[in-house]
């Protein structure tokens, strides 16, 4: 479906704006009651938009205080909840077990459904989680709130409801600028730096939700390459070359961009889409990796082997030459070997590796800027994406926690073992 | 032209037909076992397809079987519910009932919301929710299943995810073949018949979700005319006009789409966001007006006053001119004082007076078909949609049930009292 | 560039209807000497919108003087010519001879692009050529005036100008409709028809130009199956195919859409690029070929050889089952031997000869309609577009006419020389 | 988001490169020989592809040399001129006249159009004339080629192939880095500059041509203001306002964006064209003028009156204040008395007063850049479109070369008539 409305939205956020202003003034709490009173009713909508205006005007304290009233008095209907409690007890069936359910949903997950009918309602959702996130450390007793606000968006940001595009230099700019702005691995310095990575021999992939078009949700940058890319300032700075020369992908940054949406994962869905669309649009790719950064291996270096030569040696500001081979060999053993109960110690690694991913490589001066030296000694590894072994590493990697490692990184690794 | 070649979709669906037809056979129970396993993998959207696929292929009976394991044995893990119920007593607060609330969520919610990551999966879990309404009469047991597919479908077919369409010629057919067989009230007999009615003056929009781009939810039919339109049939037969000599925009038809989203309601939301977009787009009208049906007339007549005059003028096949008064009068009766509770017997006029609108004409001999003879002795009745008193009219009609009726209305209702 | 103000668009039409109605009345020759007075200026649209709604409501007799006031008073200025001709002659050189173009070039082509301004200005251009070919019958004279639209409308349809579209169910109803009025070969019954037409196992591709949006030029109906389609009948009748499974794209109808497009041709290019796109999109695609009637075979046949058993055979209106080696010979024969000038008579043949393709296959009772029955007894051929030969057959047939044509069609051929 | 794998064009392109690399070596001209001889044939384009592609990579010296040849050996078949010319010298008719244009037509022209057919076509025939009018002042000789490519991008830069677009934040940036390249008026220093000119309060159209969809062809910045914008300086740096505040559009900037389609004007069409847009986008707007430039004031000045006070006062590099009135009477003088032939001197004024505009207002210290400094001692002027008097007022300036001026501005200039 093609043919809307455009200028007509814009318009009606106006009057929207205007009718607001010239309504008394009613608190949050008892605009949320008030909506509350009227589900169902297509005014719900204008109510809804009040109070997330509102709520955008409003003080830091003021807004703690508005979750505080969410968690306080936007619980369940506690008398309700005791009748469904005794009702189920006397006969445990699925109609009693549905009915206490019901009677245990808190208010708040209903006023947070009601709000979301409101125009951009999707996005101030998220801005206000975002808001919430930051308050938990101090307040860690609104964190059932957060947990309904997580419910809630789990459900509406399933990947049924999410597309696929492309980023390119034909995408809008009011979506690159958030391509800027969200790069989190390796920042991207102006419109130049992006013009570079959307060039012919680079792919940007991200998610979108139908409600929020001009907000990616989560993006992948690709480097065609022959054979893998194992530098990432190799990728940035590269001349521009052909697509068709290519013979493998790279997926050398994956950024998630909303906060708001903490633990709303799409990363796995990401990667194994957009393998499956780079297969097609160019069928010679014969190979699909990551270019990962190694997050922990510094910090693990330090806290096991705080006096080791690999240790002091990691800590070079520039890669180590010297030492090249103590540090790979002990990244590959830090990398198959450190563990958090029976899975890898590193968080990236445990990512790709429970995705059914294989480590391929470990490169040597790949990422020589400041916080690639900080984090891993300018090391980074190649994950190996092969579409046919994705669910049996994954199957096995689930039950047993077993590192899936080439050849080479077994052998580095084994090497490894003898750090000190 | 928009449309090139997005076969990408198509090849998409395809290979994950192949796939799906090499796999073992598995029943149902054991697909939705194994999603539920593997909830946080990509692979799940492949499950997912798989098991809808195979649902679709399967008898009256094992569809029937399949939602009673849906209620039997994914419901909540009871062990955990009882310590949730034993803790939230123990100490009542925020977090215990949330957990409470948790471990009462049925695992079928949890499935159905995977399900709904397969391709396509939105509109099949709609397909499934018609099935089981058509169980519902003879096996009321599945009643809290159903519960459990609207709680969800309608969070997800929330306002703030649906978007407005005009419909006319330019519509793609995939579309149009779904408006000839949606609309419930008014027959479209053809694809002519179909063009008649998107011709300039008139207008017909629809609600789209994003994950269903092919399936209008609910839509509404309008005329433009000058003054009220009082009979349908006027208006389906009517000679094209201009629509900028219209005055008026008539709504002459809502027809809900989607059985499978019954409770689900977007009524409301569609009339108030068509007539703010009417009067953008064409400035000069003036009245916005169903032309609505009375559904319950002649029922109402023959149960309450079984003898009367008017019940048996009521009952011709033709408009009984001889009685138009006496009907009319009845009518404009029943529909401002027959009563269920407070609000009115008339499903259709406690609709749109709920919505805030006022009960203008009662039109004679509007609908002459057999049905409109049949259910309401061919009167039809416009409601008027007055922008600026939707919000008092609703809330007063809300609170005390009072009809707002114009003063022709109330004039004929205090005749009709009398009716014997 | 996706965002316009579309409903602006019918408003301006609107507008532009009520002010062209205030205007008092102009003779067309007036209306066309200020828009050539006026030509620079933006209010020359409106002029020139004026003169084709105008022209558009004049009878035949009326459109007849207009295109003889345009030959005869909106020719070239003579005098001017006059001293064109003498300054070249005097001193022939570019500059000369431009003046020498400019000078002889008629004030009606210039009226012509002005026309063009108009909003659908291009489509009415279009309009007013059919009721001149219509004319041309029996006015002669107005050929040059012919030849001037054809002169401009070949420089705007232009193959760089064209995009080609898939056709298929979500198709906007405006121009799928068009494609069953348009449907030259094999006609579209109605939209039950078009549908089974528009499934999986087919593809319909048209050209459309900007100026046009929801006017097709061309479009080509085909039929993906497993070898060669050799009868159309079972092409139109089958059950429904999947896609995937064939390794065969036969294109069984070509229709050119404008008559006032004569002359204008794009249908090489069509087939050309349609070959192409199905090829990337349906990479099993082997063999791509037509199956196109015989429209001169019986006529020759009767012309020729009025009195062989063939002819008699070929006046059958069922496939002549006991002649069927005979006839599919005698046809061999024409298409490969029966010749007008250097190149064959037959019209399709010609056409596909020269884009370079192969004369496949011919086949019995390939098209059983009356009209099939009555142009070639029924038969039916496939040519061959193998795309690396395309380019040296056509050179070879441009060359030397000689007609590429597979071994079975040559023995066929052989055989059918001795017809009698 | 709407862009999804297109690829499809670009593979296409990708294998016509590779197609054109196996090709042997032949010259511009012997390509342009073969085009000629093959048209009608879909290879056509491909020929045309290579061509435009071969060009492209030629020196400046070959590239003159293909003009030379499309001179001297791609004009007209002068046998068959003359044979024309004699046979419309010996019957002048309608016939005979068409035949010698036909004639006189130079073959390059008939190349020009094939070329046209190339992907890419279009535009690389612009960036061609770029090159030659970048020659024509050395080489004279080759104007009537010149002549040749305005004529044909007259005819396919119709207004009726034109599309005008709203450019703002959602516009893709490829557009968007073509709007800051070619602004020509007001330089925009970088994305932060193009932004706040994209913002609510302000507005900005560009005709686009469906060949080229990436390449605006005009465009005109607005902004929307309450009163008349005086000064671009402030319009450039103002705070964002909103819209729906304004009662004003000011036409701030107006630039041509391909110097290849030189003397091929848009501009009127596209004022107005914006006027009306907004009228009815944005209803409360009641008043429509440009801000505009007054380039040849100064150098009008230091001609006419080398010697006087304000030709003195106005070479100053800030606004004079001291001479404020001297300059803006000078001005207005300059503006309304100072012809060539009828029509004013200023190309700027001819340019808006032949569209009908009103002088409204001269602004002092309107453009204090350098530029502005240096062309009009700072001033510039708004001239007013007031769509009812658009007409009339251009029948007037044509006829009579009268300018249109507001009271204000008639009174200053009767004082600078004394100017000295």
């Amino acid at each position: 479906m093609s043919r809307f409305w455009p200028t007509l939205e814009d318009l009606k956020v106006i009057s929207l704006d205007l009718r607001l202003f010239a309504r008394s003034e009613r608190s949050l709490e008892e605009l949320a009651r008030e909506i509350l009173r009227r589900r169902g009713e297509a005014s719900v909508a204008t109510l809804a938009a009040e109070l997330l205006q509102d709520y955008a005007s409003r003080s830091a304290s003021e807004k703690c205080a508005f979750f505080e009233a969410l968690i306080h008095t936007f619980g369940p209907d506690t008398a309700r909840l005791d009748e469904a409690i005794a009702a189920y007890q006397s006969q445990p069936d699925p109609k009693t077990a549905q009915a206490l359910e019901r009677a245990a949903e808190p208010q708040r997950q209903a006023l947070i459904r009601l709000l979301n009918a409101a125009p951009g309602g999707t996005l101030a959702i998220i801005r206000m989680r975002e808001d919430l996130l930051r308050l938990l450390p101090d307040k860690p007793d609104l964190r059932p709130v957060d947990t309904d606000f997580a419910h809630l968006l789990m459900s509406w940001f399933n990947r049924g409801f999410l597309s696929i595009s492309r980023i390119d230099w034909h995408t809008p700019a009011v979506v690159l600028e958030k391509i800027i702005a969200y790069e989190a691995v390796h920042q991207i310095r102006d419109w130049t730096d992006l013009r570079r990575r959307l060039e012919d021999d680079r792919r940007c992939f991200a998610f979108f939700h139908p409600a929020l078009p001009d907000e990616p949700l989560i993006f992948v940058e690709v480097a065609l390459t022959n054979g893998l890319a194992t530098s990432v300032q190799a990728v940035l700075d590269a001349e521009v070359g052909a697509a068709q020369d290519a013979d493998t992908a790279t997926f050398y940054s994956i950024s998630n961009c909303q906060r708001g949406l903490k633990n709303v994962a799409f990363g796995n869905f990401l990667l194994k889409q957009v393998v499956g669309d780079l297969k097609f649009a160019i069928p010679q790719l014969r190979q699909f990796a990551t270019l990962s950064p190694v997050p922990g291996f510094n910090q693990w270096l330090q806290t096991t082997h705080p006096d080791s030569d690999a240790t002091k040696a990691a800590e070079s500001v520039e890669p180590n030459e010297p030492h090249r081979e103590l540090l790979l060999s002990a990244c590959a053993y830090y990398l198959t070997a450190a563990k958090k109960g029976m899975y890898p110690l590193d968080p990236v690694a445990r990512f790709h590796l429970r995705n059914g991913a294989v480590l391929e490589q470990i490169n040597w001066a790949a990422d020589t800027s400041p916080s690639g030296m900080a984090a891993s000694a300018g090391i980074m590894v190649n994950y190996l994406y092969d579409e046919k072994q994705l669910f049996p590493n994954h199957e096995a990697f689930v039950e047993t926690g077993e590192v899936q490692a080439s050849k080479s990184v077994r052998g580095l690794a084994k090497k490894g073992e003898g750090i000190k």
